[in-house]
Parts: C-alpha cells; sequence; structure tokens
C-alpha cells in the first residue's frame, strides 16, 4: 500500500476549503497550490530560478512533449529531468493522454493501448499504461500520473462508459507497472478520475480510483469546453466522492475565479496553461479583473499593472512601458507579463491559505469575485 | 566649447589601443566599451537588471523607432527613455539616419532635411538635423548623435562627396540647435565621420567633424557589407585621422573579431545587434569561435557552451538543454542566448583592458584569434 503523502492541516469553517502540507521526494509543499505549466521542461518566458523565488516548488511538465522532444534517450543520458533542466525541486508530470487526445492526429485507442501521430513530425507512436509510467520513471516525476481516455464534453452515455472502463483498466495496468519498477520509480503515482458529464459514470470513477492504491487523486475531464455552471456542477460533484485522504488535483484550473472554485470545494492542486499563455498575448491579472496591457488606454500610464503586486513589472516599470513593449512585439514584453502572472498567482494562493486559516475563506472568495467582475475601470 | 569628457588612461606599447575613462551624465564609464543594443528601449530578450548586473552602465536606442514608437508624446510625459524603460545608466541614441537609409522607403533627402515613410505603416515623417536633436533632447540621451547621411558601399566619387557635402552641413546645423536647446539638452553630442570609401573625402571628414566642437566622434559609414580587409582599412585609415583628444565610437562592431581589430586601432566606443540578434538563432560566443548550438552534436552534451563565462547559460544549464530549448522554440533558449553572449562580450572587454593596461594587447589579439579561427571542434 501506499503511505499517505497529504496531511489536511485545517479546513475553512464555511466551506469545504483545506489547507495541508503534500509530502514529495523533493521537498514538502503547502496546499492548495497552483502548479506553474512547464510543458517542454521550462516554463515558458521565465527563469527557473524566478520562479523558485516566487515560492513556487512544484511545476508541471508534459509527458507526451517531453517523450517525443528531446526524447527518453536523451533525458535518460541526464539523469532525468530535473538534472536536464536544472530545477531542484518537485516536478509533476501529465500522463500524456490529453495531449494524445487534442494535439495528435490518427490516433486508435484499444485496451491495449493508444496509437498516433506526432503534431510535431508525423511520426507514428504508442503510448501504452506501462510505457508511460515507464516514461516517467525516466522523467523522475515526483508525481506521476496514469494514462486515461479523455473525452470530449458532447459524447453519450455509452462512449463515455467505454471510456472509463478502459480508463480504469488502463489505471489498474499502471499500478501493477510501477510496482514492477519498484526503487527506479521514485516518485508518486496518481489515478485520474473520468465518467464524462454523466453522474452515474462520475460517481463510479471517483470511488473506484479512490479505493485504489494511488497515494493521490486527479480529476480529469473537466474544463474541456463546457460551460462555467456545468464545470462548477460536476467539480462540485466529483470532488465530494473522491476520499478527503488522498490530496486531490483537478487539472487546468488557472483563472482567479476557477481557482476559488476549486478551492471552495476541497481541491489541493491545479496547473493551467492560461496564466503564462494569456501573460504572452498581454492579458494581466488584477484584482480588479484581467488587464489588456495593449489597449490605448495604457499608453500614457505611469501606474504599475497591479499596486500589491511585488513581481518586476509593478516594482520596476509602468503600464505604459510594457504596453509599449507589447505594441512593438518586444520579447520583454511576454517575459514581464508572465512573471507578473505567476506572481499574481502565488500571491493569491497565500491570501487563499490565510483565509482558510482564519475560517473567512468564503467572505474572501465573496469579496474578491465582486471585485474582480466588478465595473472595470483602466482596465 | 564642450569640455573633454574622455580621459585616456592607458596606452598599449605595441599598438594604438587604450584605455579611458569616459564621463557621462550618468556616470563614468571605462573605455573600451561594448554598448548592447536596446533598439526599442529594451535590450532584446533580457531584463535590464541583468545587463546592470553584468556590469553594462551604457546602452544603446534607437532614435528613428523611439521617435516612431512609444513616440515623444509618451517620452516626454514619462521625462524621458531613462524613467520610461528605468535604465538608471548612461544611453547613448543614434541619429535615425542609419535607419531611415535602411529601413524606411521613399526617402528623399534635401539639404533641409530628409522625407521618409515608416517601416511600420507607411506613414510620412521628415527628420531635420535640428528635429533630430530636438528628439534626442525629449530622449534624454546620454550621447546623442547628429543626423548624417548614410551611403551604401558601391556609390562613386561625386555621390560620396555630395553626401559628406550635407553629413558636413547637417553637422554645422545640429551643434546650433544644440546650443540653442541650452539646459534642456544634458547629453553629449557626437559628431559622425562620413566620407564612403574613398580616402581623400575619408580625410577630410575625420579632420573636420574632429575640429568641430563636438565632445566625441563617431565613424560611420563602415561594416556596411564591405569586405573584411576594406573595412578593416578604413577603419585604421580613418580612425588615425581623428583626434586622440575625443572619445572615438564605431558603429556597427560586435563579433570578438571585429572588436579587437577596433581596439587595435583606438576606437572607445562600439555597439551592434549581431550579439543579441544571433544569439536568437541559437549562436552563442565561446573561446573557440562561435557555437551554433542548434547542431546535433550538442543533443546528449553535458558540457556549458563556454566553461569560463559566469553567466547563468553556463553555470547552470548544459548544452543539451539549451539545444533542446531551441529546438523546442521555447523562450528561454534565446532569453539564455543573449544573456550569455552579453556576458562573453562583457567579459572579453574586460580581458582586452587587462591586456592593454599590461602592454599585451598584441599578443592576446594573436592568440585570441588563433583560437576562435582555429580548428572548431563540438562546435
Ligand atoms: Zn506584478
Ligand atoms: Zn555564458
Amino acid at each position: 500500500m501506499s503511505h499517505p503523502i497529504h496531511t489536511v492541516t485545517h479546513i475553512d469553517a464555511g466551506s469545504h476549503a483545506r489547507c495541508g502540507l503534500l509530502s514529495l521526494p523533493h521537498g514538502t509543499i503547502e496546499t492548495p497550490a497552483f502548479m506553474p505549466v512547464g510543458t517542454n521542461g521550462t516554463v515558458k518566458g521565465i527563469y527557473h530560478e524566478k520562479v523558485e523565488q516566487m515560492g513556487y516548488r512544484l511545476i508541471l511538465g508534459n509527458t507526451y512533449h517531453l517523450y517525443l522532444r528531446p526524447g527518453c534517450d536523451v533525458l535518460e543520458s541526464f539523469g532525468g529531468l530535473h538534472a536536464f533542466s536544472s530545477w531542484k525541486h518537485n516536478i509533476l508530470t501529465d500522463s500524456g493522454g490529453f495531449q494524445v487526445f487534442s494535439l495528435s492526429k490518427l490516433r486508435k485507442i484499444k485496451d491495449a493501448g493508444v496509437t498516433f501521430q506526432s503534431h510535431i513530425d508525423g511520426s507514428r507512436h504508442a503510448f501504452t499504461p506501462e510505457k508511460v509510467v515507464d516514461i516517467q520513471t525516466i522523467i523522475g516525476s515526483d508525481i506521476a500520473m496514469v494514462l486515461d481516455v479523455c473525452t470530449p464534453p458532447d459524447i453519450d452515455y455509452r462512449a463515455a462508459q467505454e471510456a472509463w472502463r478502459v480508463t480504469k483498466l488502463w489505471a489498474e495496468r499502471s499500478l501493477i507497472r510501477r510496482d514492477e519498477n519498484g526503487e527506479k520509480f521514485r516518485g508518486c503515482l496518481f489515478g485520474i478520475v473520468q465518467g464524462n458529464f454523466f453522474k452515474e459514470l462520475r460517481k463510479e470513477s471517483a470511488e473506484t480510483i479512490s479505493a485504489m492504491d494511488f497515494p493521490g487523486i486527479a480529476i480529469g475531464g473537466l474544463s474541456v469546453g463546457e460551460t462555467p455552471d456545468r464545470f462548477s456542477d460536476f467539480l462540485a460533484y466529483t470532488t465530494e466522492m473522491v476520499t478527503p485522504e488522498k490530496p486531490r488535483y483537478v487539472m487546468g484550473i488557472g483563472s482567479p475565479d476557477y481557482i476559488l472554485d476549486a478551492v471552495a470545494n476541497g481541491i489541493d492542486l491545479f496547473d493551467c496553461v492560461l496564466a503564462t499563455r494569456t501573460a504572452r498575448h498581454g492579458l494581466l491579472f488584477s484584482d480588479d479583473g484581467p488587464v489588456n496591457i495593449t489597449k490605448a488606454i495604457h499608453e500614457f500610464s505611469s501606474e504599475p499593472v497591479e499596486p500589491t503586486c511585488g513581481c518586476t513589472a509593478c516594482t520596476q516599470y509602468s503600464r505604459g512601458y510594457i504596453r509599449h513593449l507589447f505594441k512593438a512585439g518586444e520579447m520583454l514584453g511576454p517575459m514581464l507579463a508572465t512573471e507578473h502572472n505567476l506572481m499574481y498567482l502565488h500571491t493569491l494562493m497565500e491570501r487563499i491559505k490565510n483565509a482558510i486559516k482564519n475560517n473567512s475563506f468564503s467572505v474572501f472568495r465573496k469579496e474578491y469575485l465582486a471585485r474582480y467582475y466588478g465595473e472595470k475601470k483602466n482596465v
């Protein structure tokens, strides 16, 4: 049996929000935690040392991308992704399932595994649940994910049921391979709940995956294009079915409003490319909602993006200068915006943890969202 | 009369190479000095604080680009480029002449000035020598350049003579406008030597501009596509004609071999986009010559780009990882390469200054180039 890795230290009096400590091979981290995404072994547009200085101790890498490039032979020769990318702290890798189903072409699913074509060069590849555990063993992931079958939000019950059947089968085989790999596998293997948007399947999946020998549980198949209400409904419903004894991770959550929703339901971990991707397009988080820095209104502004933020963009530069960088197509624009959005989310997580510890999370959330969704001035 | 701003502290025993101190409004800098180029008020791909930490105290901005974007109204409202871009040290701005002649369309030169079309949006603009001094007054340049007529390397004597006639006329008018601007103009206005590739014109231009009331002299019209031998010949010839009493600046010099050539001739300042532009394409300086980091030979290399370099790329990452970043199109590749090339050149300038002070510059140059041009192994 996997030993417990997550200790809940406080539960908010007025919600399911909780604080905890997650014990991982490269150090313990406080939860709830947002994870920056480093698809190719680098968080786009920022030095690892800045990510570390902000306080992040757990970032994400993508198994699908890293398997295709630089490839397992390179990663193995460097002794894994930590050494290759000079990141001293924890790394979570996804299973590649989502990318196989969203990026690659000509995929075919059988019980044995999935075959697909690389989005980079069209070359043919196959993932089996065993192979995906092996790849993450080579990567040296602190948190590894099982291969699962990802489905779009509009399929019928029979298709969702079939996807969940295969997901369950693969979960079982992943555990066997993890144990076969013995000490070579140094991380924590998380199971993934699926079941599409059918409550009956969600319940079965959440209970089944919870009961299996995974030290942590991910909730997959949400934030895939459904409406915010449907997301919120299914997130709440599914999370309640997942054992509170294990850390809960929900994929694809990265804006302040969705983060607050996830935390309220008792989610401990989340990640999303949104913070860094929208940053590169000039959208910066603020307490007054996202700031589109490319707008003309900022041209002469000597104000910082967010006066309470301690990042380089906010402490050293004006909205007017950052707007100029974006208009001129200068790399420093996306670099500063990336740093800002990651710093903003890290600070937001600190505020959230404090609110939980003070049993005032619901009040904090309500007040935060009132301002976030409120009348936008000069943003 | 402008007061002297450059003190020569040492002249190498075996060449014209010299060390000096250049006194500018935002602090004194040691010469010879390489200046990183920050066309749009940012050195591409790197934080100003990193440029500063490396030891750079003088960077370049482009008058033509800054005039078009963000524009003088924005720069004026921020109190100049230093405040706008949060750069606390010295800024040199070129006159925009070179850009008008290389980037813009439909340019027409008259004695009054030059009209041209923006390369950004096709809008029509006019530069006069007076206006260019005024723009640089708004920018707050520590070193400002006069508007000059730039010519390609293949024109005939009459055309070169005519370009020099207008350049001289504009130089005279620039000085008048500088003095008219009084205390509003806080920088040092440099004259520019032209004369194309005709020694008679070069001599006349160098002597004429040297004798005018400029505190510093730039040598223009070199490194414009001519052969290395012709460059070297005309650089040596022209520099000797320029008064040694004033700092000498040559534009468009940024690779180790050209820098060594310029220093040997007694040049004190140079700039080039090459260091940062080639970095973004994966070409990194090393003592063994440029390293093309995208080559397959680096795929499994755990070696640093240049073991003697103290930059982030060389101290924290391997050739294999940096290659991976470039192959994956990750921003961190160009960011690390930019930091490396600027750090490498800063360190090279330190080595050059030490060699001059030890009267061993010629030996240093010879040994450096033997290795730089030598048999390339693993690069
Ligand atoms: Zn900020
Ligand atoms: Zn370096």
